[in-house]
């Protein structure tokens, strides 16, 4: 089984490890699988060939044998079910954990992305400022919440499982912009995600690609 | 096994099957499973009996035995992976529409958010008009992205998936704002989705609940 997977050819993040194939290599550590990347421009992901993969045209893609997948949670999800590291054996802590994948992306995500829109999309618009105050408020409400939830655990239910590994991705998403910090739980839980060999490695991999060149 | 999700105690919408407990319950229509429904006030939404079940304080929940599930997205998946009718047998197909399941929560969904947010929450503020053609556009591209890859097939991959479940009840809430219609392939596929017997037994058991009084 050879393993591909799509990455920006030069993630616009500089090598902060925040483009979302750095989800997946992480995944992919922890369940100890080599694999292969295929970079690709702004441009190709336009194009029929990626979109064939990705109707969405972004990164990243994940292939194996006759199988292609996109969808970052789905491709992380893949890879859990059927190797070992990632989901709880237990049925009742299996579904949990992937409660966690699906409250990350679907609860916990939405309005970060939308700070990433203000501050990069909408940056120019006259609302840029006024609106901020407002987006950053829907953030800290949902903070608010999963600290409470979390609160002294080091995981979100139990060991370390593919729930984390999608929420700590999304927070870290929210450290430039200082939001993360103001909630030390949250902040710490990151830190013991980005702490793991696995992220580490994952980490170090897409900085090889996307940070400054020496 | 007595399975019980929550709802709304009077949903929002006024009874047009957008509130997030439609979904799960279509998921058991399809499953063919009974299920219990409690519902919950606005205000016991953010009490500790409700937040010990749901962190996020918000509806369907799902019970069974001694299992608590939040997040629509596991709970269908939940559903789809322990019954019929909701995921292919092939493993690849399977893997394909549990893809399905996350494009809908995670790149499909965030810009509709987006335009509920700003066609209720930010109706009032001075940049509401201003901003709503952005906020328009960027739905209307992930629109011609999933239009394109639909085609003329009925359903995103093969059969009827718990992936077209997720996508139909996402798109659903593009219909008020008219944006939907603007694409006849996506307006054909939720109403495909709509004409199934479970969905029409889930709507009319949300309507029960949610619709005008008679």
């Amino acid at each position: 089984m050879t393993i591909t997977i799509t990455a920006f050819e030069r993630s616009p993040d500089g090598g902060k490890g925040l483009a979302r194939d750095t989800r997946v290599r992480w995944a992919l550590e922890e369940a100890g699988l080599p694999y292969a990347v295929r970079l690709v421009s702004f441009q190709a992901m336009k194009e029929p060939a990626h979109l064939s993969l990705h109707p969405f045209g972004m990164i990243p893609t994940y292939e194996e044998d006759d199988l292609g997948l996109f969808e970052t949670g789905s491709i992380v999800f893949h890879i859990a079910e059927r190797h070992g590291g990632l989901l709880p054996a237990d049925a009742d802590a299996r579904a949990r954990a992937i409660t966690w994948m699906f409250a990350a992306v679907n609860t916990v995500e939405p309005p970060i992305l939308d700070l990433v829109t203000a501050r990069i999309v909408e940056s120019d618009k006259p609302w840029a400022q006024e609106r901020m105050p407002l987006v950053q408020e829907r953030i800290r409400h949902r903070m608010n919440q999963l600290s409470a939830r979390l609160g002294e655990a080091d995981w979100l239910d139990g060991g370390f499982s593919a729930g984390d590994l999608m929420m700590v991705s999304v927070l870290l998403r929210l450290r430039p912009s200082g939001l993360l910090d103001e909630f030390p739980r949250l902040a710490a839980y990151v830190a013991r995600g980005e702490a793991r060999p696995a992220y580490q490695r994952a980490f170090a991999a897409q900085w090889a690609v996307n940070g400054p060149k020496a």
